[in-house]
Order: C-alpha cells, then structure tokens, then sequence
C-alpha cells in the first residue's frame, strides 16, 4: 500500500471548484451543438486494437495505451517474439483492446457499424475523454476531455458555414471578444507544393508548413529547402510571408485544376456569405500558412486563435476529410467537424478572470442544525424549497454555531435558516443572510422560495 | 482492417435516441444531488494498480482491468515469472496502472490525498464511468455508468436520513411510484451471526444472507448449517421468514452491546423520522435479511426495491462504512453512500414507457434550401431564433422538397421554414407545421421565437 495515495502522472482529479468551471464551459458547447441541430452519441473507452491501430501514425500507434488481456487469455503471450525484441508482435499477443485516443476515429468506425440505423446526413456532437500515453509534462496530459461535432454524409459548403458560426457563438458566449479564425483549403496547399514542385512529398510538405508558428517562415522554407527538395527558396518565401495574400492572388497563380478551383471557390464562398449578412461576430482570416497536422483533412482546415493570448496555441480547430469512414469499408461519405481544446479554453478563461462568480457558491441555504427534532419539523419546509430549486445542506451535528456558520462561509452559502428552542415554540425560523449579516425572523408557514433570491 | 468494424464485447455504442433518455435519468439524479448540496467532483479513469487491488477481494482483483506500461517500460516483463505460471507478478511486471473498477475506492483515495483542500463533512457527487473485466452478457457490462453521492467525515444520522429522501426524490422525479427502501444495520447481523453462534464468520454468513433474495430462506440457512457452523436452524429460519420483523422484537432478543443498541437505535431513529413528518413519497421497511454485499460496510444498509418488478434486482443501494480512507492512511473517517444504478432504471423506465415523449424530438425547426443565397439572407433571423433557445438544422443541398420533408419527419421536428423565390420578392418566410401540415406566411422581420411554441 503506497503511504501517501496519489493519480496517476498525467492525470487529474477535478475537484468541485474546477469542476464546476470546467462544466460551465462544456455547457455552453454542449447547448450550442444542440442548437444547430447535432444529436449526441457516446462510443465506449475500450476500442479493438484493429480500430485504432494504423489511423494515427506510427507516433500514434505506439501512444496507444493498450489493455492486457484478462483471465486465461494471458497465457497465450508470444515469449518467442518477446526475447527476439519483436515488441509489437509480443503486445499483440497479450493486448486485444485499447483506450480511445481521440473521438474521430470512432466516430468512422461507428457510422460505419451503425450506418442503417442513422439518418444522414448525420450531424453528431460527442463529448468523452480520450488517452494518451505521451510522456507527462506541464499542460499535457494522459488522459483528457474532446467536445466534437461533426457532419457525416454532406459535401455542401453550409457545413463549413455552420461550423463557423457555431464556434463564433460559443466563445462569444464564454466572453472572448478576440477571436480570430483562420481558414485555409488542402488543396491550395496541394497547388503550392505543385507550385514549388514538391507535390510528391505532400505529407512532408504540410507537416513543415504546420510548424509555421513555431519555427518562423524562414526557418520553414530552410527546411523544406533541405529536407524535401532543392527549391527556390525566394518564390516559396514571398507567397509565404505576405501578410494578408488574397484568394484571388493564389487563383491567379495556381495551376486551375478542378481541385484548385474547388479550394479557391469554397474559401471565397465562406468569406462572403459572412460579409454579406454580417452575422460574424468575430474575425474571419484566410491563412495560406494554416495546415492542420492531420493526415486525414483533404478540404476546408479552420483553426480557432485567441489574439491576445497567441502563445496558448489553438482554443479549437477542424476541417473536412473526405475518406474517413472508407477505413470501415463505407466508401463516399464525405465528413466534415471542429473540435474545442477545453483544457486551453479553460486556461485562458482562468487567467483572465472570465468565469462568472456564482460558479464558486457550493449550495444556496445551510439547515443550521440545533438537534435533529428540530430538523424533523423543518423538514416538509426544506423539501419545498428544494422543490423549488433551491440547493440546501443540513449541517449535520447539533454543534457549536461559529463552526456552523464557519462551514457555511466556506462553501460560500448565501442564506442561513435557523431554528431554535424560541422559534419552535413561535413556529417560526429566522433566515440569516450570510452575506451582509443581516437576519429576519418568519413565520414558518409563510417562508417561501422568493425570500431566498439574488438582490 | 476488420471487414466489419465494431466495438468490443461488453461495450455499447449509445445512438442519440438512447443517449437522450439516459441523459435525462442522469440530469435528474445530478440536479437532485445538487438540491441536497452535493459537490461534483472527477477521478481520472486511470489509477495506480496499488490503488486498485486489493480493495475488491480476489474476484475483484481479478477484474480489473490492466493497462500494459508504454514505451521501454514494457522490455521489464519478468519471463521466469510468466513460465513458472506466476501470472499475477509477471502482470505486475508489465503494468502499473488499471481502469476504475467502482467510485468509492478512487473516491477514498482522493479524500486522504486532498484531504486539506477539502471542507469536511465532504458531500461529494461522482457520475462516471467504471470497467470489470466480467465475461460479456445480457444485462451486464465491461464499461457502465456509476452515480454516487457520499458524505465522508460525519457520524451523523442526519445523512442516512437525507440520502433516503434524495432517493425518494429521484424516484418520485422519475416518475416511479412502487418503490420500496429496505433498511438493514450491520450491527444487527453481527448481533444475529452472535446470537446463533457464527461470530468468527461474519464475512461468510453475510455473503450467504445476502444471496436470500435469490435462494430463498431455506437454502441460505442450510448453506450456513453445511458451510459455516452446525447451528439450530429453526432459530435462523423463525428470524429470518418472520415477513415483518420488528426492530423491538430484536431489541429483547439480541445481546446489547453497544454496537447492537447504536444499530437498532439508529434504525429507529430513522424509521421515527420519516412517520413523524411524512415526508418520504415511497415506502421504507426494516428488513433483517438485507445484506449488501461488500465487505467495507459497517453500519446502515439501504437497498432500492421495485415492487412491480423485483426480477430486475435493486435500483439502488448504498451504506455505511467506517474506516475507507484508513486504506489510505487517513483514520477516523466515517463514510455513507448511496448509488443509482443507471442501467437498470432505463430498462425498467424502458419497459413501462415511462420516458417523455419530447425526448424523441431531435430539434425544433428545419430550414428548407432553396440555395445558398437564400440561406445568406435567412441566416440573421436564424440566429436569432437560435439565440432564444431554438433548435435548427438548416438542409444541407438544395433537393427536392420532399426528401428534404423526409429528412425532417425522421427527425420529428415539429417545424419547417420555407424561403423560396416568392417569398424572397416580398421579404417573407413560410412557417410549415410539420404535425398537421398547415402553413402559415410570415413577414420576416416580424418573425419570432413565439410562432415556434408547443401548442
């Protein structure tokens, strides 16, 4: 038994303080994606290995916390492939399940199952925790919280459209007033490396392009320069720096595949319907540095950025993948969804003091407690104030009143109810408001809800 | 790649028409737990492997599920160990950590670690998930849903008599109305297992007793009398068959030890409690034979019963215990809990029809497209609409009408907004009545929020 009992590395316990902010945001999302309409689903923590093995990179593969076959299963672990140093080959043998490693993933793999008992296009949000067993460090973590919703079975721009609206309206209803979105199209970034003659390393190319805002423009085309292909570094900058490059630039200059022309009239389509009706509240960028690390986003990329707070990195990014669920053997259904990074939301919101202050009130009344006979004949009161709504404690020991009221400003109780020898005899209660120290004695049968509300 | 992906055995995906329900039995219980000034707090999923065993008795043990350790850790597997068939210490070479087997461990585990960031008596409400590894069958699952509500650190009998109002509110809320609160002590089967002479097997005999309900009360005392200890039987049988044993009748039999009379006295006090202000909606009744299964209980037992439907086992169960936290070397601490047990209330729920028909209405209103100029000039008042509380799925591609119709009726949504040529000219919606098929014309600006009210 370990002496002093402590989570897992990389893990957290919420406690209610936390928690209660972390709920506050989750709700605010979770009521949005009901409002434009996305239903709900949950997928298990256990996944087979098959599912999640291969759909995230090798990197990925070996992120995957794997479950230990349970019971007489153990018993078939392949020794051999163990002393040979075939690690992989020996986990397989003993593993058959893992932990979820993002909601993505799943999510192919259960329209995939499910696909005659859903309506598509099928527009889902999901909100479960996902694991991951990278090396545990400041502000990253084993296990944590994804929030997604995406639409599966729909090429039509709206959803890009309605993606975007629905992120403008929840950090607009967390309080952000310095958002800005950046979208970008995988396929100007196809007609880049077209550009710069770097199209046979695409994956490459992008995953050069992401570290952009870590590494700088320059440090960027360097690479690109010596790792992927001799190019001339000068056409590559200039497109790369410009600061505010227009769509209509890029269309000019790119080759006018169908693929390109696709990119270019989807970016522009987005931008002016929300120029048009105006309905944006916050700011809309077109980003040709934007890539998105995925491998599976093949149109529209977006990515969620709070301007004064750049460091922090995105607070939520997404995009469209047109061949997610073809893993699963279901081919043409073309996918599209955005995500909210809770934990830097959350951050961000704490720094800057953004969360509301009844977060911190734990309950709304304290039962002082003067002996349980007392309680007995307070109880058909309290049990209507619940019913009302109102959240109560009962103190639970007929001590001392300092270390009753010291409980209650603890917890940041608002009202106190008191009942006495006096007041039983009087049939009344006397209602002290924690606040400003004020009390005011009531006849029991007229004490209602409406004494209990905010000033 | 599996040709036909799914989840694994024992797991369940929830679609979103049994997510809803779910959820709504989930929201009542955590609006409930908070009424009675219960404080959310989360576990992490992952916990340390000398958390986890050892807690649970071998079976338990056994049931856990190990995650393998990732990265070189894994080049530590002990292979004599796995040859000389040492299964459990070659596991232990392997993997450090395991899933949540149950709430009430990792709860113990969080108090002694956090124990003087916590204001105690500390009521705490925990809704999440737990995994055992049990093989797959009807009705019973390797990942569901636990809810539980504790106070650690009070005596006080204030709680027991609180967590079974909570349960009589849920329920009542619920919409149950044959449910019965058994209420047992386990001071009085000590003071039974004393009183037949089976004091040094106490763990055995309330494991046999506890099997009642299944075997009845013949079995039970003949498996005592063959496993544990030649006694009387017809001693056992006469307590045990009596249907409504009295807490006095145990009084006058029973030796009085201070831990008897501290049961029957609290069973009393409760029983007292609840005549005196009739408050509890549901019936509570003394039930001798009531024996919870788990070890860690030494006071108060309270089971869930419904009576239409008494196959299904309990809704709900919890108790007392008194020394958790000294696992993890904080002593003194007493404990009392209950549970809900999720799956069974929806099947019951299921079964009767007992769930709100709205909860099938996916959302309120579907925009119809006519083309994306359209949707351009809708999009304000759908924002609008949206911001009072509305829900709205705008149709992706501008089909035919009636697809577009069935799209919606699968849904259930009660509303259509229709915006086509004519009504563009003259800057008005059509508002469809997806129930009855009546429309209705609306000048734009003066749509709101009340022309979409449930009738």
């Amino acid at each position: 038994m370990s002496k002093s009992p402590s989570n897992p590395k990389g893990t957290r316990d919420f406690l209610p303080s936390t928690l209660s902010k972390r709920n506050y945001i989750l709700d605010i999302i979770k009521n949005n994606f009901k409002l434009f309409g996305f239903l709900q689903i949950e997928t298990p923590a256990l996944e087979r290995n098959t599912t999640l093995l291969g759909k995230y990179g090798n990197e990925g593969d070996r992120l995957i916390f794997k479950i230990l076959n349970s019971g007489d299963k153990i018993k078939k672990a392949d020794i051999t492939a163990y002393k040979e140093n075939k690690l992989s080959v020996f986990i397989d043998s003993i593993s058959e399940k893992g932990l979820r490693y993002d909601l993505t993933v799943p999510l192919a793999r259960f329209v995939s199952q499910h696909q005659n008992e859903l309506v598509f296009p099928f527009k889902r949000f999901q909100i479960q925790n996902v694991w991951r067993a990278d090396r545990p460090q400041h502000g990253r973590f084993q296990e944590f919280t994804q929030c997604d919703a995406d639409i599966i079975g729909s090429n039509s721009i709206i959803q890009e459209i309605e993606l975007l609206k629905l992120y403008d309206c929840v950090f607009s209803e967390l309080g952000f007033d310095d958002i800005v979105f950046k979208i970008n199209h995988r396929s100007l970034l196809s007609a880049l490396a077209n550009y710069i003659g770097v199209e046979n390393k695409l994956n490459d190319f992008i995953s050069i392009i992401d570290k952009i805002d870590k590494i700088g423009v320059d440090n960027a085309v360097r690479e690109i320069k010596d790792s992927i292909h001799n190019i001339s570094t000068s056409k590559l900058s200039g497109l790369l720096s410009e600061k505010k490059i227009s769509i209509q630039k890029l269309d000019d200059l790119f080759d006018d595949s169908p693929k390109t022309k696709k990119g270019i009239d989807d970016l522009k389509t987005i931008i002016e319907f929300f120029s048009k009706n105006n309905s944006l509240k916050n700011e809309i960028i077109f980003d040709l540095t934007l890539a998105r690390g995925l491998n599976y986003y093949t149109g529209t990329i977006i990515e969620v950025i709070s301007k004064s707070n750049k460091k922090l990195g995105s607070l939520g990014g997404g995009g469209r993948y047109d061949d997610l669920t073809s893993l699963f053997n279901m081919k043409m259904t073309s996918g599209v969804g955005i995500s909210f990074g809770l934990d830097r939301i959350y951050l961000q919101m704490e720094e800057e003091n953004m969360f509301p202050q009844h977060l911190d009130i734990s309950y709304d009344i304290i039962v002082i407690n003067f002996g349980i006979n007392y309680i007995e004949k307070l109880y058909p009161l309290i049990n209507s104030l619940r019913k009302n709504g109102k959240k109560i404690s009962i103190y639970p020991e007929n001590i001392k009143l300092n270390k009753q009221f010291s409980y209650a400003d603890k917890h940041k109780v608002k009202y106190a109810i008191l009942m006495g020898e006096n007041e039983n005899l009087n049939n009344e209660i006397i209602i002290k408001d924690m606040i400003n120290g004020t009390q005011s004695s009531h006849s029991i049968i007229k004490v209602n809800s409406d004494l209990f509300e905010d000033k």
